[in-house]
């Protein structure tokens, strides 16, 4: 690489902070662009605000970026806004812990029917214990008598069909190695070793599990993939966590599947995203949602600048991407 | 052993129902005791109802019993109830999972706070993100700026002390593996591979401890192990839970260092217990309760019941006992 060559322009989120940025490699000249940007920019590699509102309102003003760095792992909305001649690469890895760690929480918060003993706790008296038993038969619809009342479900042992095997979904089958569940995975791709069943057998492999996790990208083959027909295979009581994008799961179908008492959910996105006020989705029995925040972490940003500056390093050397979700045409 | 020997006379709770025990030894005799049980009846071994207010009043009724086989591991109102001159096994491992599988729950439950999105889902609003940030600052002290805000904490690589190193504190670290937390152990007797420390050294060890879990036996020595001197040894913002018994926990200390933002807790039992109403603890802020449910499980009867079976047929055959809580003098 020629001394003389002029630097490459690295345009970043002037939100997220200088500091993050440090160690970028001397070969990178930073720019930082506010997220009220009124002029023209010319920059070669754009690292988009991780609000995707945001990141768009300044892509007018953006002139010659061949290479995108997102920071999120979800990069769906990227392209229809940049089109087919830039490279993307997203933030791989950067989100797995995080969000691996909110799927196993939300899992282990619902079997043990913590919003339920939240409601307990702001009553101010000890003893409901009769009243979580019938809680629990209501959920699960048996209604057998048993000795003593059962409270709390155990992760153990627990049949898991995890629908997306990337990144986040094997930190997620890391994560639930001491509870010794049975996993099934089902991905784009089938894969032996561990065995990955294709989408095709998605039919066959929903009526065994007892716990879904949806942890795969939102793509236009996998809109609405859960939808009626699919959460009607899926066992009375099965508890369905989609922490990958609101899409993929059929809104209104969710919303009558919980409302029959058929299944339980515990979704981290929805579809429409922000969930407006109103939306039947926010009274569904035996539902527990967070607003799109599993992947936040106080380690998110550094991890996330970390990954974007590895990608940089090869692209400045001339080696081969590893992230990349679109390659420039 | 001569066949013409009597059976053993074996007294079980009969609100746990027969089925449970149908595959206890030919050698013992089973004899179902009704929690209002009015008249007296020789047994050689009792089973106790878990409810120990249902156990104590039967007690007196009881005559012969040599051999107490309790269905749970705290057994410490067992002793004075029944005085020294019977054996007391406790079902060591039987809650082993459950009661874990609690642990894990709460300590992500918090970290994420789950509590508070609990709130925003009631309170059917999606954007609560800044009010997350400021809730993060107000526990943890931390009031410095940070993009994107921080709402979620990570357990990977936290530094926890386990305060009580058996069973279910070795299942808690099986458990917290795949988070790769750095590790402090304690307990009564000090170990090395894997290093445990002595309870001598507790303070040295409670200010380096992110989260301090207890789970140690309810002894005489460990009775307000954790009063207002440990709490303030605590970090600001330590998560300190209590998955063992109220009393190893200063109650009135608890109540202070909460109400002054200096620590966060999830308490799976009191000090009174049941908690009464009106008890100053209900309403302290970081704090997560659970009416004493940790070790419920619907495992919870067959694995207590199997943990009893195995000891008996020991005892049967004249084989030492495994777990043994007070030998008879």
């Amino acid at each position: 690489m020629s001394t003389q060559k002029s630097k490459l322009r690295v345009g970043y989120p002037e939100t997220l902070g200088a500091e993050l940025f440090c160690d970028f490699p001397v070969e990178a000249e930073l720019v930082a662009l506010p997220d009220d940007l009124n002029h023209e920019v010319n920059i070669d590699v754009w690292i988009p605000n991780p609000y995707p509102t945001r990141a768009i309102r300044i892509w007018p003003q953006l002139r010659g970026v061949r290479l995108i760095l997102s920071l999120m792992a979800g990069t769906e909305w990227i392209p229809a806004v940049a089109g087919p001649h830039v490279t993307i690469c997203n933030a791989r890895g950067a989100h797995n812990i995080s969000t691996a760690e909110w799927t196993i929480s939300a899992i282990l918060s619902t079997l043990k029917y913590f919003p339920f003993y939240f409601e307990v706790q702001r009553s101010g008296q000890w003893k409901r214990r009769f009243e979580a038993s019938a809680h629990y038969a209501r959920i699960t619809g048996d209604m057998r008598k048993i000795h003593p009342p059962i409270m709390l479900e155990e992760l153990t042992g627990k049949k898991v069909l995890l629908v997306g095997h990337g990144a986040i979904g094997q930190e997620i089958e890391r994560m639930l190695a001491p509870f010794h569940v049975e996993l099934l995975r089902v991905a784009r791709t089938p894969r032996a070793n561990p065995l990955v069943h294709a989408v095709a057998e998605l039919d066959q492999l929903l009526p065994q599990a007892g716990i879904v996790i949806l942890i795969l990208p939102s793509t236009a083959e996998s809109h609405h993939l859960i939808g009626a027909r699919q959460l009607a295979l899926m066992q009375q009581g099965t508890l369905l966590v989609n922490a990958a994008r609101g899409p993929i799961l059929d809104t209104d179908a969710l919303v009558s599947a919980l409302n029959t008492g058929h299944i339980r959910a515990a979704i981290d996105v929805t579809d429409p995203e922000p969930l407006p006020e109103g939306h039947p989705l926010w009274n569904c029995p035996n539902l527990f949602i967070t607003p799109h925040i599993a992947g936040s972490s106080p380690q998110f940003g550094p991890r996330a600048v970390r990954v974007a500056l590895d990608e940089l390093r090869r692209y400045i050397a001339g080696q081969p991407l590893e992230n990349v979700v679109q390659a420039a045409i």
